[in-house]
């Protein structure tokens, strides 16, 4: 039995543990050293359970760890840069949520660094891992619908989050399109040129009062190749999380369709009923999210950079910060004004 | 028995064979009394299988007709102001093929003058009498989606028109869109107040050289009420006539898939197959081009103006102008600049 | 213009009245010279205003006409075989509606008449002709399935009809499964060699008290050619007409969905729904109505016998004899056995 | 941490490894102790790498352990009951695979044996815990559907096994039919009392030949409420592992469609093609072999036998053994003629 890979998880949030258990569960090759949360006492009994032997509150006990060789940093955005640095600087291969960080000048320095460390990096997109995305990005690569002229995405929340989590999360664009935004970087296979975004507050009127957001959204992009996009999000459908993407082709187009808890059907006099979408991205998304630590790990064992990594942190947030000046000003607006 | 309507048709091409044939057949109190083309030759044995007796070249010889009640103008488009307007002089109730002209001011002058006379006005925007987007329709005014907070637009064609039709049509916004900024308004229950067009030629050449115009487009559109919408375009998607819309409301969605010839699936090795769309608006909209000269004659029966008339046949005009401008200014254009 | 075929309708209820219009509408080369119905009264308002000249009471004043070339018998079923023979004699093409007789020694006899005239004979089996079914058909020609290996019918009515329809329509297996034992032959292209009929009474126990008859049942079926086929039937379904097959063949399935009155889908916290089928025969099998009258009319044009003629007429009623029998006994019956 | 639950798990062919793997998984309170295969060496890699530290050749080296408290049967059907009545008499809880036994009277001598020693026993009908059966068992308990008048399971396998496997298996009716013998009962909530089977070779004449037996089925069930079933099955799909059930109730009906990879479609001049189901119970049946180890766990935990258990173990042999009788006899088979 070969030595396993030892790894710390910085932040054991939500998203922290579905990490921390996947590893478990489907990487042999890797084992928990360290799991570090800020709260330490409100994480204990899970960490019992799945049998984590060492909780600790400062992730420095994870960064100065010699023995540990990866880390997951799962922390508040807000401290993810000073992590990635530190991880980075002292060797370690990071697995990052998304975004690195929600300031641009930011992002690029800690780049920078991770690139000069030159440790294997890779951010959270786990869309790019979900089987239905997945399908249409080979559906695309195989040639199977030509070159794409016109690419689609709908992204609509079950329901708007709590205010707070408004005021913090950088908005509609940084918070919630950068997925799509990634995605249509993901599936075109070429970088956004212009940005134009139409948004209103149609949903709760405090996220334009209290937070000047937007919870609606049409986002025109213009691509490098000529090809022309858009994405459509709502922070609210009654029918829940609304998942989507149609890409035509010059020979083909390819789409998918929402993710069901079933296939079951109730026909009767009311209609002919589908069950709604799967409720939210914990459940929609629940085999991507342990796809892409799996790429993770290969990228390692195969000594090589993770297939999303440092350029792939740093694009969507251009774009998002232009859909948001686009939005404020009432005008397209190019990426090389933000970047 | 009563007496019968009595109609002229002005113009024999496709689309007024199909109103003659569909008078023939559906309109029980109406009978075409004189058909005039341009080149009568070229329709006579078409006339003669359903039992036209007068065919003529002028119009004149119906406008002048004292008998004929009711016109149904479906010559070329640039003649189509002439005709209501000696039409309506003469005192007939007027069916009109879209649009009603090209040129913005053309069209102001037109309606002035028919409203002055008082005759029923149609004009020909069948996918209002469509079953699909007819139900959506329904939804919408019964609550069931509560109030709209997106909208959303696809139209393809199965291939582009010959370059010959795409210089004098007026370009794909006030040929192909034109349906759709109708259809916004229709479902959407108010009017556009700005639009912004990303467009591209991604699928000949030609329409950009010769035609400068476009072939694929995002339209995104404000509504007067705050709502948000957009419509897409491509003049060719392989699986051929794409129809689609989805109407995101406060309490649901309702939206609509694409008609088919029939519901046969094939499931073999290559996958689980269901047929591609009915091929294009002929048959596409066939039960639509019959339902709205039901809906003519059944204003003229009640003695009131047709559901979509004058100011729906400006407004989308209106619209068209202002994407054209906008895809060529690169920037979002208000329809008070227009109109 | 050509002369007319002179048409005489024996039967002006709801099936008749369906073909006149029908007749009407789209068969340029024929005009309905007479309309015949037991109560004239009833349907003159009807008469009058689809422009019928000649509405008679008697059958004979259309069958001793020598004007009129074909007769549409529409009557009650007991009636069928006299008005075959009578026109059959008087050299009259025919179409009658199904069964010929619920009797098969009438039936046999009839038959021979028609065969020894020569006169052009079509049975109204309309599902070989909707769209649907015929595409279907067109697979398994193609050689799309490869060999039919298993044939599943579907189908289910919304509602059970009155106690008095049942009592004199020949029971489930001859009223509603003749359809289907239809079906499988036109679907197999061979014949059914011996049915097992399981049958209950589920929907008005009526139907069993008063009538001796079933309301639910599944019918399998021993093809000649060795393979397999089931028929499931219900008086009564919630979500409506229900009507769909699947064959499975050594190289693809190829099945039908129901069709609806839209392809709109309603999503909100109730599920993902689509409409109901359409309502009943009437709507479902409209465009077969159509249909099969334009396929009589062209063999009387190629002078040649319809693609659904005597034989058609006579192998499903020995069916739906059989499987009664085999209801009624709890055993599986081979065809011969009744034929 | 609480002691944990010590498994025995009796033959690690590819179900048994199934459940090995799920057990270290999902099932916290529960830890593999012993290994025992048959062939231990072709086993040895996959025990090391997923940690298993005890791996035997004999049974007894289960069975004979104190410390083991729990056992998963999974080696070949001819053992099941010797390996079920020494565990229960070693007063160990028994997870087995279906079938118990080929052989009614052995199946029964188990039964009375496992009753006495009072130990906890599910048998493997892993479908019953499937999300799509799940959800249809769901809306029929809570009421959707109304009573259940007519019950239809269609079971497709993408290809016919060896020739080998067929010999063995107990035939098509005991190794696949089986498995809708036990949906029928969980779904209808009531028994089967007869059994009409008609069944074909049309796969592969050696399944006829060689094995005396059948590879497309058509099986009716009559219930002991008076509703009616039926089955169809066939060895081999083109598109591959096709699995539906549809129940009509008096008031609605409920169904499901196939699961798929993912729900991509493309659409191009072929059609709208959606991809084939999952491709065989290993992967279309991933989550219901986890979650019906998790009702064995929970039954243990809440000293209570499993939701499914001896009875059902019996219940489905019996139909199987008589739907074979009725295939090879041509006639309806009562249950009781066979119990």
């Amino acid at each position: 039995m070969k030595k396993k890979i030892n790894i710390g998880v910085i932040g054991a949030g939500r998203i922290g543990k579905i990490h921390t258990e996947n590893i478990i569960r489907y990487i042999n090759e890797a084992s928990i050293k360290t799991v570090a949360d800020y709260y330490p006492d409100q994480v204990k009994e899970w960490a019992d359970n799945i049998g984590i032997k060492s909780l600790v509150k400062e992730p420095e006990e994870i960064i100065n760890d010699p023995e540990i060789e990866a880390v997951f940093i799962c922390s508040p955005t807000n401290t993810h840069s000073k992590y990635i640095v530190e991880s980075s600087k002292a060797g370690k291969d990071i697995f990052c949520e998304k975004p690195m960080d929600l300031d641009l000048d930011t992002v690029k320095r800690t780049i920078k660094i991770v690139e000069e460390t030159g440790v294997k990096f890779q951010i959270g997109f786990n869309r790019r891992f979900d089987h239905n995305f997945m399908k249409v990005h080979d559906l695309i690569r195989e040639g199977k619908i030509g070159n794409i002229n016109l690419l689609k995405i709908t992204s609509w929340d079950p329901a708007p989050p709590p205010i707070e989590y408004s005021m913090v999360c950088g908005g509609i664009f940084l918070d919630m399109t950068i997925h799509d935004f990634d995605m249509a970087r993901f599936l075109s296979g070429t970088e956004v040129e212009e940005v134009y975004a139409l948004a209103a507050v149609r949903i709760d009127s405090d996220i334009g009062k209290v937070c000047s957001d937007y919870d609606t959204a049409i986002t025109s992009l213009k691509f490098k190749d000529g090809s022309i996009g858009v994405i459509d999000n709502c922070r609210k459908a009654s029918h829940g999380y609304d998942q989507r993407v149609e890409v035509l082709g010059s020979k083909g187009t390819a789409a998918i369709l929402n993710d069901t808890p079933s296939t079951a059907v109730l026909s009767d006099d009311n209609g002919v009923c589908y069950e709604k979408p799967l409720n939210f991205f914990i459940d929609r998304y629940a085999d991507a999210y342990a796809k892409e630590i799996k790429e993770f790990f290969s990228a390692i064992k195969q000594d090589r950079q993770p297939s999303v990594s440092l350029i792939d942190g740093l694009k969507p947030l251009e774009i998002g910060i232009a859909a948001l000046k686009s939005a404020k000003e009432g005008r397209p607006v190019k990426i090389e004004e933000i970047s």
